[in-house]
C-alpha cells in the first residue's frame, strides 16, 4: 500500500483571511440569527427619484414612492451561537432606507442606503448585496424601571440618530400611542439587492447579480404605532437628496427576529 | 432715578465650560435619573488587600473581603429629561468594583475602580468622588424574540467585558437560574467615595473629602441569580492585582433605577 | 524595643483612583511634556460677546475681539517618558478657541471652549482650568513623500475638523504661502483659566480659582502663514454662537513643544 | 424626428451603494495615492507553517520562513485629491504581516493577515484581495521639536500596537540606529493576493482569483534601521499561532508612498 501526500489545495475559509483550517475567516457562513429592537417610520419620496434607484428587473409596483427609514439595534450569532459569549462582537446598530418595488409582480423592498457601526455586519452586507457603509448609530432603549427612558410595550417616545464622518445624517422620532397587529408593509416583504463586487483587473466586468434574501424564523414582538418625525440634517450627496421625504406617515416600534440563510439569484444585474 | 450697570460677575455654569448664561456647561446639575440593566458577581478578595484601599474613617466591617464586580448599561437624563431626545448623549456603559466596608457602624460600599465609555459620566464620577476612567464596555442584552440572546426575566447566559487601552481587563459570565427576592448586599448599601481634585498650584493641598451619595427613586426589576464566573485577563497595575478574586460566589441580573441627588459630607479625607 | 504599626493614611495618588501605592492614579503629576503639530487661524469676534466670557479680573485689553481657532495633534509624556512606549496612550488631538485678554496689564489668552479626543488630556484640562470636552478631531498631516498630503515646511493646504456628538462643529483651512519669523500673538501669551470643581454637597460653594499655566521648554519649528478659512457648521448652543467670526485673518502651520509644570494662582474667581 | 426615452440601465457606481449618477459609491475607482509612515520588523516563522498559507501557484521561494510585520499610518486620496480636504476621511492606520514567496520564479510577498482602522480602506482591501479586518492601531509619530517623541530621520525609539476586539494582538518596538540605503526586501517585492468574494446563492462557487497589485510612483524617504522587538500578547486563533516568530531580525522606520492602479490576474485560485 502506498501513501500519497494530500494535494495542497491551499488555505481555506468562508471569507478572507484564508488560513490552513479556515479558522481565521472574518465571516462565518450563514445561517446568521438576528434579534433586534426596531424603530421605523413610513414616509413617501418622489416616485421618479425612487425609480432611478431601481435596476432593470424591478419596477415601482402598486405604491410608487412608498419608503421607510429603519433604526435597529441587533444582537446576532452564527449557527453555533459562539459569538454571544463576547458581547463586543455580537452587537451592532443599523440604519437603512427601504423603497417599495416589485419583481415579476411580487412586492419587494429595495435598500438604496444602509449604515452599520461594526465591520463584520458591514462586510456581510456586501456579500448579500446590501450597501452597508459605516456610521455612528444610536437609538432609545426601553427601560422597565425608572425615569430615564420609555417603558417597553407602552406609549412612549423613541429617537434614533445616524452620523457619518462626524455629520448628523438622519434623525427619527416616534411617539408610540397604540398597539397594532399588522407589521409595517415594507418590513414584511422580501428584500431585493444587487450583489456587486467591484472591478479590479482590466480583464473583467464587475460581478453584479440581482438577488433576494432567504429568511426563516421571522418573529415579531408587540408592534406599537404612533406619530413620527424624520429629519436629514446633513445630506451626504446629490443622489441621496433625491430621496428626501415629501410626506411623513406613522412610526413603529417593535422587537424583531429572523435567521438569514442565504440568497436566491433572480438574474444578472 | 439712576440706572446702574449690573455688576459683571463673569461667565457662569454648573461646570466648565463657563459661559454668559451657563448654557455651555458640560455637566448639568443634579438630580440625574438613571435606568439600567445590571450584570453583577459577588466574590471575595484578600481582606488585608481590601483594607489598604480604605481611607481613614472606613473599616472592613462585618464581612471583610466581600466584593462585587458590576456591569451596567445605563440610560440617564437630567431633571428636564432633555437628553433622552438624543440617544448618543443619554446612554453609557459602566464597569465597577465594590468592596464591603463600614463607616461609623453603617455598612457601605467602597468603589476602588470604575470605568465608563462616555465622557460626561466620567467627569460626573469625579465630581462625586467615583474614580471613573475610560474603557470599552459591552454586555449581553436580553432579547424578547429570536435566537440571538437570552430572554428577559428567564434563565439564560449573560456576559460582560471591559477593555482598557486595547487590553481586555475584565470578563464576567452569569448563568441565571432562579428568581430571588433580595437585592445583592453590595448593591443595597450606600456608596462612600473620596471626592478629590488634584493639586495644581503650589499653594494648595488637593481637595479631598469623604462623601456618600444621596439617592432616591430606587427601583429594582426582577432579580435573577445563578452561577457566575469572573476573569481579569490583563491586570492594569500592581495595586489592582491585590484585588483579584480568591473566591467567586453567585451572579445576578436585574434592571435597576435610581436618582442621584447630590453628596453628603462625612469628613475631610 | 517595640514595633509600632504604621499609621494608615489611606490610599494615595496624584488623582483618582487612589490606591495603596498611588500606582493606579489616572493622571501622573506634572511636569507633562508636549510635542505637537499646530494649524491655527486668527479671527475676530464681537468684543462685547467676548467680554461676557471674561471673569472679574480680566479685561479685553488692547486688541478687543481678537480670537484664534487652533487644531493640534499632540504626543505627550510624563517626566519619565514611560507613556511614549504605548502610542495609544501618548497621542491626542485638540481643538480650542482663544480670546485676547489682559490681567493686571499683562496680555493673556482666555480659552472659552476646548475639545480633545482622549480622556486623560480631558481630565488634565479640568485640573488646570481648561474647559476640555470630548470630540472627534482630525487634521491634515504633512507627508514628506508622495501625493497624498502637503509637504512639511513648504506651501500647501492644511485642514482641520471637529465633530461633537456626531455633528460637525468646526472646520479650518489654511493655505500656507510663506515662512514668517514671529509666532502668532495668541499662541505666544500665557493662558489664564478658571480652575473650577463643581459643587456636590450642600455645604460648599464650588472651587473656583483664577490661574495661569506655568510653561517651560517652549520650542517652535518653522512657522508658515497664508490665507485661511474658518467655518462653524453646527453651533452647539446660544452662548457659543456669540463667538462666531466677524472677520477671518490669516492662518498658520507650525510644530510646537512645551512642558507644562503647574499653575500659578492669580486670585479666587 | 422622434425622441426615444433613454434605456434605464439602472443605478451605477464603482461600488455599492449604486445610485443614479454613481455619486454615492462608497469606493472611488483606482488609482489611489498613498503617503505614509512605516515601522517594520523582519522576522522568521516556521517555513512549514508559512507554506500552509500559500495557495496553489505560490511556493516559499529562496528564503523560506522570511516574514515581516508592518505598521503604517497613511494619508490617501483618489485621482482628484478631493478626500484630502476632510482629514477624517483620508487618514487610516494599518498593521499587516507579510510572508516571502515566489510565483513562477518571481519573488513576491503574501499577506496572510491585515488590519486597518477605517472602513473604506478595509473594503478596498477586499476588492484587491487583501484580508483586511478592523482593529485599533497606533504608532509613534516623530516630532521635530520637544521631548515627547523621537526626532524624524535620526536615532530613536518607535513603537506600534494593534488591538482587536479589545485585546492586544501585536506590539512592535524599533530602535533606529543607522541610515541604510536599501529598502527591506519584503517591502520591495510585489504583493500577491487571493481576490475572493464569498458564496451567497447556492448556484455559485466563490469568486477566487490570484492577483498581483499594480503600483506606480513608489517613493522612499530616508530608511533607518536598528534593533527590534515583536510581541503577539493575544493570539486570535490557532491558525494565526502558526506564524508566531521563531527569530526576530532588525527593524526599519521610513516614509513611503505609492499609487495603487489596479490588479493583474495571475490565475484562478
Amino acid at each position: 500500500m502506498t501513501m500519497t501526500a494530500p494535494v495542497n489545495t491551499g488555505p481555506t475559509g468562508y471569507s478572507l483571511p484564508l488560513s490552513p483550517t479556515g479558522a481565521s475567516a472574518m465571516l462565518t457562513p450563514p445561517p446568521w440569527h438576528f434579534s433586534g429592537e426596531v424603530i421605523m417610520v413610513d414616509y413617501r419620496v418622489d416616485p421618479e427619484a425612487a425609480a432611478r434607484f431601481l435596476p432593470p428587473g424591478l419596477s415601482l409596483g402598486s405604491d410608487p414612492g412608498a419608503a421607510a427609514a429603519i433604526f435597529a439595534e441587533w444582537q446576532w450569532c452564527s449557527e453555533s451561537g459562539a459569538e454571544l459569549a463576547d458581547p463586543q462582537r455580537c452587537q451592532f446598530a443599523e440604519f437603512l432606507i427601504l423603497l417599495a418595488c416589485e419583481h415579476n409582480g411580487v412586492p419587494m423592498a429595495r435598500c438604496p442606503y444602509a449604515w452599520v457601526d461594526s465591520p463584520v455586519p458591514m462586510l456581510r452586507g456586501w456579500v448579500q448585496g446590501m450597501p452597508k457603509q459605516f456610521g455612528a448609530i444610536h437609538q432609545t432603549r426601553p427601560r422597565s424601571v425608572g425615569l430615564a427612558g420609555p417603558k417597553p410595550n407602552a406609549p412612549g417616545r423613541f429617537d434614533g440618530a445616524l452620523s457619518v464622518h462626524g455629520r448628523r445624517v438622519a434623525e427619527i422620532t416616534v411617539r408610540t400611542e397604540r398597539r397594532i397587529t399588522q407589521p409595517p408593509q415594507l418590513h414584511a416583504v422580501p428584500l431585493v439587492h444587487t450583489r456587486m463586487f467591484p472591478t479590479w483587473t482590466s480583464a473583467e466586468p464587475p460581478l453584479a447579480q440581482l438577488v433576494t434574501s432567504e429568511v426563516t424564523g421571522v418573529e415579531f414582538g408587540e408592534i406599537w404605532a404612533g406619530d413620527a418625525d424624520l429629519r436629514f440634517p446633513s445630506v451626504p450627496d446629490a443622489d441621496f437628496a433625491g430621496l428626501l421625504p415629501v410626506e411623513i406617515d406613522q412610526g413603529y416600534v417593535f422587537s424583531y427576529a429572523e435567521t438569514l440563510c442565504g440568497g436566491k439569484l433572480l438574474g444578472e444585474a
